[in-house]
């Protein structure tokens, strides 16, 4: 029996869009491992396995089910070791928290960016718990945060100079080939790609280069997604 | 013989602040090399070895010369496979060139932050080199690039947010213990902190935490500099 992946989706099963489960896709491509995957919008998650979490991704494989895209990664890595490496080594390993922290430092630049546009992919219940919850969290509506964010796409593009940097001396942050640090990052504009029609990256750029070519990778997995706002009512 | 390295220092030689020879100088006490340090400033950098490179550090291990920072560390690690690790692995390896692109993204902050302090602490013919080719990079003169620093303090602490919420979850960048990462957000941080009065980190954070937990490695190694603006003329 394949591992069963819970991921998260909007009002078409078929838009998948979460940041933190594109990372754990990638990672289970990057290892080989084909998984049966199962869209599960956000007022549903709760009922998936309460004992082990309350947020996707959620893996179950086998008689293990784990929680979390920092634990499912490190799961990987330790259960199928014969399969290619997620990081490398442990030094790899450990740059990966880092990679982490740097996707969630920019995470009120991608909210500012598209988060309304994710609540309007989302199916009418997920709709009311997404505007209410994320709506106290930023201390205001949601088209507020969202207002006039063509000015805040230098904001991403200054945030991603590490990464454009990087890029003139490699075409990975993983080095010649992509390793879980790669998709970390991929994952979070994976995210603003899947829900909204606004391009995050400049066309050209070394960052919009690097991320077409992730698009590109296992048969163009990123690609294999309904997009855009058109596409939650599809 | 022990290898020699070129680092760059102030009026006083022992006002060693390179961010670059910093990177290095912890590279080599990682791996337990001790070396014989020439301190060099800026205008006799150029008769080192030009044949090869123009910028320190430069490390002269044997019968080899090895110039710039990335190169003596790919250096080290391969040439002293026996030692500590470096980079931890492959991944961490190419993880490392992000850490360098990341800090270069922060160069400019740092600019503005001590670039006139820099100055203050050369000697003459280097201040007359240094305010030249500086104040033609910045298009203007150093007083106005550092003006009003305090109020970019806050520009630091952001650019380090990535690094700070790592920290929740380990305490190096390196995991457990650090690694050459670690090592190249320190040298930059040490670069202010040797030339400059100013304090660049608020104490008491977790970033200033694991500064003062790297000052104090290998026996307290980024403590035995004379740092400041008193130790230019001492």
């Amino acid at each position: 029996m394949k591992p069963i992946l819970y991921d998260l989706c909007g009002a078409n099963p078929e838009q998948r869009f979460s940041p933190y489960c594109w990372r754990t896709v990638y990672a289970l491509a990057h290892k080989g491992i084909e998984v049966e995957v199962r869209p599960t919008p956000f007022t549903k998650i709760k009922d998936i396995a309460p004992e082990a979490g309350k947020t996707v991704p959620i893996l179950v494989d086998g008689d293990k089910t784990i929680c979390d895209s920092t634990a499912i990664a490190a799961y990987l890595e330790d259960a199928y070791p014969d399969r290619p490496s997620l990081f490398g080594g442990e030094g790899g390993r450990a740059a990966s928290h880092f990679f982490e922290s740097y996707v969630i430092s920019m995470m009120p630049i991608f909210a500012s960016l598209v988060v309304k546009d994710v609540h309007d992919v989302l199916a009418p219940d997920d709709q009311a718990y997404f505007r209410t919850t994320r709506e106290q969290r930023f201390g205001k509506s949601l088209e507020e945060v969202q207002a006039g964010r063509e000015n805040r796409l230098g904001d991403l593009a200054k945030a991603l100079k590490p990464l454009e940097l990087m890029l003139a001396s490699q075409p990975f942050v993983g080095g010649e080939s992509p390793l879980y640090g790669d998709y970390v990052i991929f994952a979070a504009l994976q995210w603003g790609r899947v829900v909204s029609d606004i391009d995050l990256l400049e066309a050209g750029t070394p960052v919009h280069a690097w991320f077409e070519r992730l698009l590109d990778m296992y048969d163009g997995l990123g690609r294999k997604v309904a997009t855009g706002q058109a596409a939650a009512a599809a």
